[in-house]
């Protein structure tokens, strides 16, 4: 016993009850807590086969050990199944809530059933109420937030949501997303609008003086690296744009094409020349990576959007993606889906949705994803998902490390599972020849398995172009009193990862679903895929895995069985 | 044509003639400067047949464009072909040699001949002049230095290189060491004593603001960098005892073991708690990483002497360990071959030549290094060395990247060619696990180019505790006012890779010399030849060389051929 503790509030639609139940130390030590908390949990209460927006499905929101206490930890993470995927999903996300999750006392909080009639809850603290939102059903996030943000940090589904789009994300603080892959439809199904808190109490740091020490070490380290000052504190994520378009990694016209010529506007330099920004950041974060257009107050887009509502369909008008991204997050739907989705119909059906958003929402086909239009259209070959998640603006054919861990997330075409954009593109910690497919598979499972320990602390994964695991385990192990060392977290994020795995593989996946997009293989930019299928097999190899499922052994080894 | 000039000057001993070249810029453009331009002045200057103590074999010294530029740039190389190993090889120091070199205006020198009598060469900027050293010969650095130091900085052998111990260093500065592979027998082979350099041009930085602001860049990594701020700073290289030793990677009784009982007193820990630490640094260096004894103003050793006096003949007496660096800095030998050679007759001998390191330079066995030892005396099984060049202390049997790279190391057995201690022990620039082979051989290959590149620079490897190739190609870019990106850094490296191998070939070394020792695959801590070998194929391929050979093709796309 270390005396690391945590709090599981379970939360009953149907029956509207509250329970608070202590986390048991194993489980802490073994997950950390955010996603991997999140994961175990999941894992632990439902049978693989259930219906995502069933009243059955549970939906978990959970912080980390760090949340709330160290720089740019100020995240929360969500896991159910997808309704997009089938796969186990978690999100993670930015803002306040996080914070005042973990400040109300609570790491994990489990919601049950479906309520009769629509509500939000309210916790503060250990009170929680349920309260009626008949009067907040069928409006957007800006409306709900500015009426519920007087009782705390909001975090709140829009129209999409209610109406099952399914990659309708949970907004919360108004413009941070739960984005991916569809939990937005999942709390729509509970009849559950919004989640407000408020927390006034403090977490504890297990050893101070250590925790200062290194908490500094982060701070000198973040100020000192260059992706981060120069970069993000200036540009934001649009700094991305003009090295993946140079690098030809910038898919365009629904991945028909890896450059896009017409971008100009588009790009850090000409927003930051041509706005006046507004630098905004999360709850404790010293670099500010949003940026807001502060002579209108309105949030600009992030990169990922500014690709989906840009290159991926041909425009380079800046305005337009402000618009769309803007309408998104006020509706509440993931962006990078939403335009892949319109991207996907432009190419099958020539009519471009950029201009109306809003009506996918409405819409039979587009509010059900890219995959399954492509499914309905007999257009497989046009498919630009891997397991239903829509690949965001990073090409797989440029980019090999990448492309593996793509084709080998557990939720699907996710960038941010190993983020090989990090040393394939920016250089961080180490620029790693893109490429090149040797040496790939080991390096993105090391990825994998950090990122998932990253998304358990929970920390922003910005904080990766500046430290690496040596500083992530001096600091938890700082904040929780039991020495973690830099092995470890890379031990648990492998747990986490397999554990993930092993859910999908009950649920019906298997080695077949780890794969690219037809499209990637064929064209002029086509990736061999003799090289992929050779990546795929070293990846299988160095997991222990055999056709994408853990060996026994492994599990064994692992602790899971 | 970008305008950067370089300097070469050819001095030779037969005639005492001296003669200033221009370097074309195509050369610094493809080997930037220090061991690549070494590397191709010598490639291109002799026939790979010619005997290493021969009066024909030219010792070239280079500097490169970062050189008296940048923070940690005083920094010089030396490129022969090594007496020990019969390889081409390149060795680099610190100091203040380096920065003399380059103020006095020249990026390479190459010696040639041999001086009938004694001499040392004295070099202030442009006026060069042939002096008798016939009241030097014989004498100790320490000596030399002194009666030299007045006119300039100091290089300098002692005893050793004078009577052709195989692993005689050049020394400069009276305690930095041009230490391995022999080139103080190179350098004694000519009768030279020293060379003394002394120069009064500040080189030019072709874009000013820009440089200031990658050195800004560079200055603020170094100062956040844990390994940096909080290692070298303090303890100096002895950091790495403790952890190597935890680790069971510390070479022990002749890498008979891997783990040491009884070294407290060798830890970094150990020696700043009891010693009066003064703290000394390169030319331009923030870190200083040297350490002395202030109290008697004597150098405290490296790690790797530490390990090589320590652990490696069962040694736990630090002064024991203080007195044997002394020694050997003064009569000018390499600490980690003349360790391990003493190491290898400690085990087959039973004679410990610790206390009487100076004796080795006298005995017709211990001054040709421990191969030569082994063969005499039929103990192949018991080599510690890789085309004859002793390990040093991080046993590749617990670092399966380091192993690889040991094994293809073209100077033989070094640590410094990869610097794999850096991701496998430190876990900068990122942690890698050292006991999986996936995806080393494609690392080992990146690490191997980069440090190539790093030397050629040149700037001290410490600096990738902090830094990546970007931070690099930034610092480059603004000193010559030629573009470099990243990549062509990584090029460069490959090309002078691939160039210092073609010689070996030529030479006669294959594939087949591309191994560990014979003790590394056997025993308790055996590291599999399976593994290895699977290692090595892979890395063949990556480089894409046949049986360690480069092939025609890989030639012509470096531009080699």
């Amino acid at each position: 016993m270390h005396g690391w503790t945590g709090k599981l509030l379970r939360i009953d639609l149907q029956d509207e009850s509250v329970k608070v139940e202590d986390i048991p130390e194993e489980i802490l030590l073994d997950y950390l807590g955010g996603r991997g908390l999140g994961v175990k949990l999941y894992y632990d209460s439902v049978s693989p086969e259930i219906e995502p927006l069933s009243e059955e499905n549970p939906l978990i929101f959970a912080v980390g050990p760090l949340t709330g206490i160290a720089p740019m930890s100020g995240r929360h993470a969500a896991v159910s199944k997808s309704p997009l995927t089938g796969t186990i999903l978690d999100s993670n996300s930015g803002g306040e809530w996080g914070k005042e999750m973990k400040y109300a006392g609570f790491d994990a909080i489990i919601v049950q059933g479906k309520a009769e009639r629509p509500k939000y809850i309210v916790i503060r603290d250990d009170e929680i109420s349920f309260e009626s939102a008949e009067h907040l059903w069928g409006r957007d996030v800006e409306y709900v937030t500015g009426k519920l943000e007087g009782l705390g940090s909001v975090a709140a589904i829009g129209p999409a949501g209610e109406k099952g789009v399914l990659y309708a994300a949970i907004m919360n603080d108004l413009t941070h997303a739960l984005g991916r892959g569809g939990l937005g439809a999942v709390m729509g199904a509970k009849n559950l609008k919004a989640i407000v808190v408020r927390g006034s109490r403090k977490p504890k740091v297990a050893n101070v003086e250590k925790y200062k020490e290194a908490m500094m070490d982060m701070v000198k380290l973040l100020e000192a690296s260059p992706p981060v000052n120069k970069g993000l504190k200036v540009f934001g994520t649009s700094m991305l744009y003009d090295i993946v378009n140079y690098l030809d990694v910038m898919p365009t016209n629904n991945f028909n094409d890896v450059h896009f010529d017409g971008g100009e506007k588009l790009s850090g330099d000409y927003i930051i020349t041509h706005y006046n920004i507004r630098h905004e950041g999360c709850w404790g974060c010293p670099v500010k990576c949003k940026k807001k257009d502060a002579k209108r107050d309105i949030e600009l887009p992030e990169y990922e959007t500014i690709w989906a509502f840009g290159p991926n369909i041909e425009n380079g008008d800046y305005e337009k993606v402000v618009e769309a991204n803007l309408k998104c997050n006020r509706n509440g739907m993931d962006t990078i889906s939403t335009g892949a989705t319109i991207a996907m119909w432009r190419e099958l059906k020539g009519e471009n949705y950029l201009e109306k958003v809003e009506e996918v929402m409405e819409h039979e086909d587009l509010k059900l994803g890219s995959m399954r239009i492509a499914r309905k259209y007999n257009a497989e070959d046009k498919r630009t998902d891997i397991k239903g998640l829509e690949l965001p603006g990073y090409d797989p054919r440029g980019l090999y490390g990448q492309a593996l861990s793509y084709a080998t997330s557990n939720r699907g075409g996710c960038h941010l599972r190993a983020y090989m954009v990090a040393p394939e593109i920016i250089g961080k910690p180490k620029l790693i020849h893109r490429l090149n497919p040797e040496g790939k598979a080991g390096l993105v499972v090391i990825f994998q398995n950090l990122n998932a320990a990253i998304d358990s602390l929970i920390l922003c994964k910005f904080t990766a172009f500046a430290m690496t695991e040596v500083e992530y385990a001096k600091l938890l192990s700082a904040v929780t009193g039991v020495d973690f060392r830099a092995e470890d977290l890379l031990r648990i994020g492998e747990r986490i990862y397999n554990l993930e795995r092993l859910f999908n593989v009950r649920a019906g996946f298997s080695g077949e679903d780890d794969t690219l997009p037809e499209k990637i293989f064929s064209g002029k930019n086509a990736l061999s895929r003799e090289i992929f299928e050779e990546m795929l097999k070293e990846y299988y190899e160095f997991r222990e895995w055999r056709n994408g499922v853990p060996t026994e052994e492994k599990l064994r080894k692992l602790g899971i069985i």
